[in-house]
């Protein structure tokens, strides 16, 4: 016997307006799948760009959402979900178990939601890619965003000193500093790699995360400190054999900075002894181990308190055309959840 | 009264033949400089190039070598030191305090001369620009060479494994095996990148040492892991306005391929998630307190058998012509020294 959901399916590319609540057959989990009964999902910059045709490669009509919290039909475990494929914007999903982790007691359904896969790229850009040293300093662009206020937090934790966010209104500088940013920037100031330099002492910053690209990952290299790392986030598959036109990350999408891509020659780097890396979750997603081991840490640093995602706004599944709407116009701080129950 | 010395002198540029043993007066110490009474000092490809009239920015007549080891003449204390204006081909040098270090007793002037500047650019590489940590893969490039032997031993001192060293010919790939590296491979391999994936065990390799640059350097990048990091040695004041020429490092002199600049996107990084960096001797010593920490590391790891300078050769001073020949052909491993009081 077929059961229905309902779910917000897009079927042709288009505005926030293409994006409509039906109801549809259930997911049949395949192989390596388990039916997630989906409490909250996330809006993702990638749910954006697939909305308005950016992913041809993905087939349509599709439910959108790469990410969901929820309980596992089989054996009700709270579980959390990344999908490659979308699906998340459902009351059930067909999630891939090697993407699904278990969510321990203390952590609640958004906290779970925000730091597996937004937590899981602040740590691997601030660690994994960035290699930090406790007592070294940071900078973060786009640190009122999903990524950028984790990573803000996670870099206190961490032991970074001091800690330096970027943020473009007074109102995102303001909540980056509540996050316990020792000096929070506007990436707008035409003396940014100057401004860098002298919040992280003078002699430059140990290292930069970018999710900008374009003027301000310019700039991050130019305020680095001997042995600093500039770590770029946001590649997306197709950028990368075309520099200038995008890859400059999720935070880049609406503004008018598209050519986010930076060149540098191993000559630049090694006059300033500098590095310059880059991050893309997809290497902690497909290595089973090494995802595990990063959420276990969030999920222990969440539970003493160190790291708290923020949650801008919960809507209802028939409001993700405004909850689009607002986060293309980078109206949002923090993250933007569909509980998907809620009906009105 | 003056007092003389022997020492080489170059008065105009050319080949090893401009090199000749003179009688001059000793060098007077400027502000924060002690004469040093040398035993030795070290060949290196700075001052063919110097030789050679690539440094016009220094003047001419000069005394070359960048590096002393012997007694301070006012105390007395054995002591190593580098010399950015040269002077090192001499009876005594007038070196800057700042650049210089004191000897502890179970270091023998050979090891300090070798451990000081070429110990340090090894150790800057892996660890202050590379980043490594125990139990990840190294390779390096120019294994056999002055900086490569030492990287080699510091890699597997560091808990770096398996350890790749890459060397051109068989007798080089030979001594490398010595240094107590798990692979030798061939840097003229077709293949390279896979050949380096596979010696780190399919997955690619953690860091790479590179002091080649152009062909080699590409093979590095392509075959680094995820979070896998290139760190490029042998840049030179001038050649980073000017990608494609030069700044391929000291191993690159001679070559043919002297294109060794190689340019990279932010991304073509994010895509891999790889990082590339630089590394410049000059941002270790310029930092007193690092100097002085990573020379001490050095000296310790040396004194407990973890790290040997490999002297290629000992030379007289009006022997420093056919050094600087063998030098420039590659045809040396190591460590070529010049006994500056030997007479015959």
């Amino acid at each position: 016997m077929t059961r229905f959901m309902r779910a917000v399916v897009l079927r042709r590319p288009g505005g926030p307006e293409a994006l409509r609540v039906e109801r549809i057959p259930e997911p049949s989990p395949g192989v390596g799948e388990s039916l997630i009964e989906v409490t909250l999902t996330g809006v993702n910059f990638d749910d954006l760009e697939r909305c308005a045709g950016a992913q041809p490669e993905l087939p349509l009509p599709a439910v959108l959402g790469v990410e969901a919290v929820g309980r596992r039909r089989t054996d009700g475990q709270r579980v959390v979900a990344l999908l490659r494929q979308g699906g998340g914007y459902a009351e059930v999903v067909a999630a891939p178990e090697a993407h699904t982790v278990e969510i321990p007691a203390g952590i609640g359904d958004p906290q779970a939601l925000g730091l597996f896969e937004q937590g899981s790229t602040a740590y691997g850009a601030l660690s994994l890619a960035g290699r930090l040293r406790a007592g070294e300093s940071v900078a973060v662009s786009a640190a009122a965003g999903g990524v950028g206020h984790l990573a803000v937090q996670l870099a206190v934790a961490l032991g970074a000193s001091p800690v330096i966010g970027l943020a473009s209104t007074s109102a995102k500088r303001q909540f980056v500093t509540t996050l316990g940013a020792d000096l929070v920037l506007d990436p707008a100031d035409p003396e940014l790699a100057d401004r860098v330099r002298e919040a992280a002492g003078g002699g430059g910053v140990d290292l930069f995360v970018d999710s900008v690209g374009g003027a301000v990952a310019r700039a991050a290299l130019a305020g680095l400190a001997p042995f600093g790392r500039l770590v770029c986030l946001g590649w997306r598959p197709g950028t990368s054999g075309d520099p200038g036109t995008g890859g400059g990350g999720d935070m880049l999408v609406g503004t008018e900075d598209q050519a986010g891509v930076v060149a540098v020659t191993t000559a630049q780097l090694a006059e300033r002894s500098i590095g310059c890396a880059g991050f893309w979750m997809r290497h902690v997603v497909d290595d089973r181990e090494l995802l595990c081991g990063i959420v276990g840490r969030l999920f222990e640093l969440a539970a003493q308190g160190q790291l708290t995602v923020h949650v801008d706004r919960t809507v209802a599944l028939h409001e993700v055309g405004a909850a689009h709407a607002a986060v293309a116009a980078r109206a949002t701080s923090g993250k933007v959840l569909i509980d998907v129950r809620r009906e009105v």
